[in-house]
C-alpha cells in the first residue's frame, strides 16, 4: 500500500465544488473517475479543503492510498492527459503513511479578489467580483485587524452550515490593492461554511462606508449571521496554500 | 451628425471574430444590436482591426456617425448595462469628423501569449497557447529581428486570405519571458490574414530548434506559405493597442 499526495489546480466555474454529490459534476468525481481509469481502482480521496461550488484552487492538496505501483511522474502525465482543461495535476509524490491531506493540514490560505474600477474586465470575469463604487481600502485594512486571533465566527457562517464548534483562529488577513484589484489573503486553522465570503462581504461594507471598521468587533460578539455583511459570489474565491 | 469613438475590450472565445457574418455571433453584431437599442438607429461601425474568430482585444477602437445626442459617458453606462459580460466599453468620446477607426489607424499592436511549463493552467486556458517542450527564448529573440522592417509577407499569410499587396512594415517585435509565459508583442502598419499567428508559430519553431533564427530570412524571400511554421491557435492572440 502506498500513500500518494497530489497537488492540483482547478477553475471551479464548471463544478459544484470539490465534494462528490449525486447528479452533479464535482472536482472530486472527475478526479476519481480519471484515477480509476489509470490505476484500475476506486480509491478514497482526502482533500485539504472542501471548496464550494464555483470556488477555484491554485493549490488543492489531495491524498489517497493505493496498491498501484505507478510512479508519481507517470501518474501526473496520465492524469493530465485524461482530465478536462480546467483541472490540472501540478505534481504527485509518495508521502508517509500517516499523512492525510485533510486531517494533517494545520491551516489553509484563501484569496478573495475584487475588481474595483469603472468598467468590468472580460478577461477576469470568472475570477473576481466586480464593484464600481468607490472603496476605501485603508478602512478595510483597519477592519481586517479585528478578525485576527481566535474568535467565535458564528456571525460569519452560513445559516445552513452550522457546526458543533464555531471557534476558529485567523492567523493572517492581508489586504492589498494593485492595478484595480483588491485582494484579501486570509489564513486560518479552518473555515466555517462561506466564512471567507462573508468576511470579504463585511470588509467590503467597511470599504464602502456602510459600517465602521470597529463595528466588526461587535458583529463578532453578536454571534448572529444577519449582523454581518453579504456573502460575496464564489467566483472571487480561490484556495491558495495549505500548511502542514 | 456626431462622430463617436469607443474603446472596447472583449474576450473573443464565444465570438466568430469582429466582422458581421450571417448566422454566427460576432462582436460587431452584438455591439450594433446594443447601440440600436440605446440610440434607436443602426449605425455603420468602423473598427481598427477585424479580429478573427476567438481572438481577444484589450483595446479595440470603434467609430460611428450618429444623429443621436446621447452624451458619451451615458452611452458607456447604457452599453455596459446591455452587453454580455465578455464585451465591455472602456470609454466613449466625440472625435473630429475626419476620424475613422479603421482608416485613420497608422499601426496596430498585437500580443501572442504562450504558456511554457510542464503543466497547463486552468486559469489562463482561454488566453494562451500551452506547450510543455523546452523553448529557447533567446533564439526566438534572434529570429524576431529578421521580421523588422518592410517585407513581402506572403509566406506568413493564410492561403485563403490573399490580398493585392502583401507588403507590410513591422515596427516592433519584442519577445519576453516571465513566470512561465512567453509573450510576443508585434506592431505593424497592417497585418495579413493570420500573419501574427504564423509569425508566432515560426518563431516557436525557432525556439524548439526545428529551424534556425537565420532561416527566417529565407522563408520571407520564398513567398510560400508552406515554408513558414504553423498557424498557432487564435486563443493566444490579443489586440493590445492602436496608434493614430
Amino acid at each position: 500500500m502506498r500513500n500518494i499526495k497530489l497537488v492540483i489546480q482547478y477553475e471551479g466555474t464548471a463544478y459544484h465544488g470539490w465534494q462528490i454529490q449525486p447528479e452533479v459534476i464535482t472536482v472530486q468525481k472527475v478526479l476519481l473517475d480519471g484515477l480509476a481509469k489509470i490505476i484500475g481502482e476506486r480509491v478514497k480521496l482526502s482533500a485539504s479543503a472542501r471548496t464550494d461550488s464555483g470556488v477555484h484552487a491554485r493549490c488543492q492538496v489531495v491524498s489517497f492510498k493505493t496498491d498501484s505501483l505507478i510512479l508519481p511522474g507517470r501518474l501526473v502525465r496520465a492524469l493530465n492527459g485524461l482530465l478536462p482543461d480546467d483541472i490540472v495535476v501540478v505534481k504527485a509524490s509518495y508521502c508517509p503513511d500517516s499523512f492525510n491531506a485533510r486531517y494533517s493540514a494545520r491551516s489553509r490560505e484563501y484569496r478573495y479578489s475584487i475588481l474595483n474600477r469603472s468598467f468590468r474586465s472580460p478577461f477576469d470575469l470568472r475570477h473576481c467580483y466586480f464593484v464600481s463604487y468607490p472603496v476605501d481600502v485603508d478602512a478595510m485594512k483597519e477592519g481586517a485587524g479585528f478578525f485576527l486571533g481566535t474568535h467565535d465566527f458564528t456571525s460569519f457562517e452560513s445559516h445552513f452550515g452550522k457546526r458543533d464548534n464555531p471557534v476558529r483562529t485567523v492567523e493572517k488577513l492581508n489586504i492589498f490593492s494593485r492595478a484595480g484589484f483588491i485582494r484579501l489573503d486570509i489564513r486560518a486553522n479552518g473555515f466555517l461554511t462561506y466564512m471567507v465570503r462573508i468576511v470579504a462581504g463585511t470588509l467590503l461594507d467597511v470599504g464602502r462606508g456602510k459600517i465602521l471598521p470597529g463595528d466588526i468587533r461587535e458583529i463578532l460578539k453578536a454571534r448572529e449571521r444577519q449582523r454581518a455583511g453579504p456573502t460575496l459570489p464564489s467566483k472571487g474565491l480561490c484556495l491558495m496554500k495549505v500548511f502542514y
